[in-house]
């Protein structure tokens, strides 16, 4: 936790904040702070800065905010990923939040094993932890949208069309002719597959959509390595 | 498994190799192949190919092994890491392996506790495994090599400028004030931190063995993250 994400609720006065369980915790084993520290924090789509430990026992915490500085510009960038296995799932969604991703839908394909959407993963309590642990990790305050889809044929026939306008719409495809190209200066849209890839008749519904496929390299990647490896190369 | 890592002691004939334990669970359990069907295969530090199941039963797999391709090239970089913490070490050798990494040091730093150099995870049992798994993922066959420096200031002093000739040497600093280069044309040899960073003192002497620090961007990001952008964004 390299910034504690402050959200509008736990502001008990204008300055002051009051924090109980899981950051409570954080701060007592992890930090081993005490009264008088200050620690970095960041409000919730706001700003970021330091919190003074004002008071400090085993129910709660608080810190008296002061908010100094943005937080890190969001990355120009759309994810749509096939929904991944539930055992990936939490490290590809904190990954991708942590590398400043602010928009990403998770869709269905054909490879996506249908018990993948009865996940307890995907209820809105645990993607939400998910991503503050993003934010919490990476120092930054703007949290992503995550949109599931569950079925991939109206979602790129009806709407991925203008989610991806005035983007540069890509398709993660290993027999992709063209090279993921680098250091855009457009917002990107990029598309990946599930384990084993999208089918041909999913890459073509893609192409009529308006996207390139384009090779990631020689290598097959886990799909967190792989988001963290394009956006290093796009941006 | 995208590939079936086969050894020299796995072959009971020129080409025909014999299964057991773990790659003939998953190719039970996983793959759910049965006699006939082909899976790539790859010989440790030689090729790729097929192997075409002749006999499967619950003690062992027999394939008939054809090897056609090399394996993908290796990317000219050697990854300096401080020693992640265990419960993330796997994962980080496992990826590293999986992009394409042929040569890592774990090294010691200032806030690198303790502790983790007694970790059974550094056991060349598990290093090993975790390697195996990343040449698997990626459909790769060329091990990496993992050496262990357990002192900070002989290894970054007498040894690590000999490590670094002829490379890009550059060492991921939060406050470096340069960006991070793209598209590098010539070996890197990179150095990351523990958590928390490296201190003042260690980049100054990294500085002397010829290490320029860089920014790798305003996020902070977990070590497996930084791994996979950077290579993204190096080669």
């Amino acid at each position: 936790m390299n910034l504690i994400l402050l959200f509008p609720e736990d502001f008990i006065d204008e300055h002051l904040v009051r924090l109980t369980s899981r950051r409570l915790e954080h701060v007592t084993h992890v930090h081993r702070a005490t009264v008088g520290d200050a620690l970095t924090v960041g409000v919730a789509e706001g700003r970021i800065g330091r919190g003074e430990i004002t008071s400090l026992d085993k129910d709660a915490l608080e810190m008296r905010v002061t908010l100094t500085t943005d937080p890190p510009p969001p990355l120009p960038f759309t994810l749509v990923l096939a929904l991944p296995r539930p055992k990936v799932l939490n490290r590809v969604i904190a990954g991708a939040t942590s590398l400043g991703v602010k928009r990403i839908y998770l869709v269905n394909a054909w490879r996506v094993e249908k018990s993948y959407w009865k996940s307890p993963r995907l209820s809105e309590e645990n993607l939400l932890a998910q991503r503050i642990l993003g934010l919490e990790q990476a120092r930054d305050t703007t949290m992503p949208t995550i949109e599931l889809r569950r079925f991939f044929r109206p979602f790129v026939e009806d709407e991925l069309s203008a989610i991806a306008r005035e983007s540069l719409a890509l398709v993660a495809h290993p027999t992709g002719a063209t090279e993921c190209p680098r250091k855009v200066a457009q917002p990107v849209t990029l598309a990946i597959g599930p384990e084993g890839g999208f089918i041909e008749d999913e890459i073509a519904s893609l192409q009529r959509s308006g996207f390139t496929p384009v090779s990631l390299g020689p290598r097959i990647l886990r799909v967190e390595t792989a988001v963290a490896a394009v956006l290093g190369r796009l941006f």
